[in-house]
């Protein structure tokens, strides 16, 4: 068995955001394949003060993984139950966990995931906008002509098929990403910002464009995660 | 403030896929805007035995319900803490309690999305499949002409885009449809089936069109809740 194993979005008690459950689970797992080891540890001891670090194994999977050698080398992990543990959120979402689960389909080793929170699927919840029909985008393109075109296409998307359309950005381009927005889409259009969701500072809210021109420059998202929507 | 409460997939222990915290913002809530009156009574009764049904509001927002009659019911809420919970998973996700929460927003109403399970995000960190790019796409149209044009469109916007597509029918269609997919797709078109999400029935199994060809018909989906993803 695989089990995907949520871990929480910023600074938020473990019991705000993910069931109990997941703790015996974490309790009887010793292989992991985590994004970054140091969060990983760090989640795990948070979790079960008493776990036994070095009686585990860890894996690492992150953007640098070369994923046939990661494979190679987790063999005899196969053999036992395994966790996915992501940076933050859901593994296998917006991370590379998901090239683990599809090896572990074609080994018809059984997936389970496990409840936590999601940026992706609560802001959509929180947007106020269509959720029988929602898509979500990843990262913007860098290219400014790139860019401009992407946030056009969807925007139309958005309208001719009535299906919402969510995105990210690298926190630090936040404040100049809310700035591009308002200047490349329509007034009318609705924009839904939601910002460090589940932590103190969260901050979800959907105006149109027109009305968030004059909110700019909207400083309080600066490297803040962040979820744009466009509804 | 106006929550947004999960509820369970199906038959699961609350433990299984609620965080505690829930159960403290349901504690202090008064007003509720439920999509079944019935079965949002019984959750509340199953998170806190000790809750007096009788002090509590409950407004009804389905797909009968007038929005506009509605919103003018609720007038006297909008002075307190609003609860809204869904039938089952996460509210205003796949349901119309999105129109309470655009409202939320058109009154610069705080709107607070609770973790729980979503079948839509689950499925798309259990399926292996691409989760920096996905869509939800609600129900299937019924007439067949418009069903398999509109599978074919997926099928290639899965492929042109690199874009996990995700859909639903109504379960008593589960088997039937799992056979339209078969004869509708490419035999190399990877199908993810993901049925019961977080139930002792759970059952999630990615593999090629080819694949799924030699297990038709695919009974054990019969009539239960289940999420279908072309990636």
């Amino acid at each position: 068995m695989i089990y995907l194993i949520p871990t929480t979005l910023g600074d938020t008690s473990l019991d705000n955001v993910l069931p109990r459950y997941n703790a015996g689970v974490i309790h009887s797992l010793r292989y992991f394949v985590v994004e970054n080891i140091r969060t990983a540890r760090r989640f795990l001891k948070q979790v079960d003060r008493d776990i036994v670090i070095d009686d585990l194994t860890f894996y690492e999977l992150n953007q640098h993984t070369d994923i046939n050698a990661l494979l190679t080398q987790m063999k005899e992990a196969w053999a036992h139950d395994i966790g996915v543990i992501s940076e933050a959120g859901c593994p296998a979402v917006a991370d590379p966990g998901a090239l683990i689960v599809a090896e572990a389909h074609r080994r018809h080793i059984k997936v389970k995931p496990l409840v936590g929170p999601s940026s992706i699927l609560m802001s959509v919840m929180a947007s106020g906008f269509n959720g029988q029909s929602f898509a979500f985008n990843g990262y913007l393109p860098i290219e400014k002509n790139d860019r401009v075109a992407r946030l056009k296409a969807l925007e139309h998307r958005a309208n001719a098929e009535h299906q919402t359309q969510s995105f990210i950005e690298t926190p630090y381009r936040n404040v100049q990403l809310v700035e591009e927005l308002c200047r490349t889409l329509q007034p009318k259009t609705m924009l839904c910002i939601a910002s460090s969701i589940t932590t103190d500072d969260e901050f979800i809210e959907t105006r149109t464009i027109a009305e968030w021109r004059k909110l700019l420059p909207l400083n309080r998202i600066n490297k803040k995660p962040t979820i744009f929507l466009i509804g």
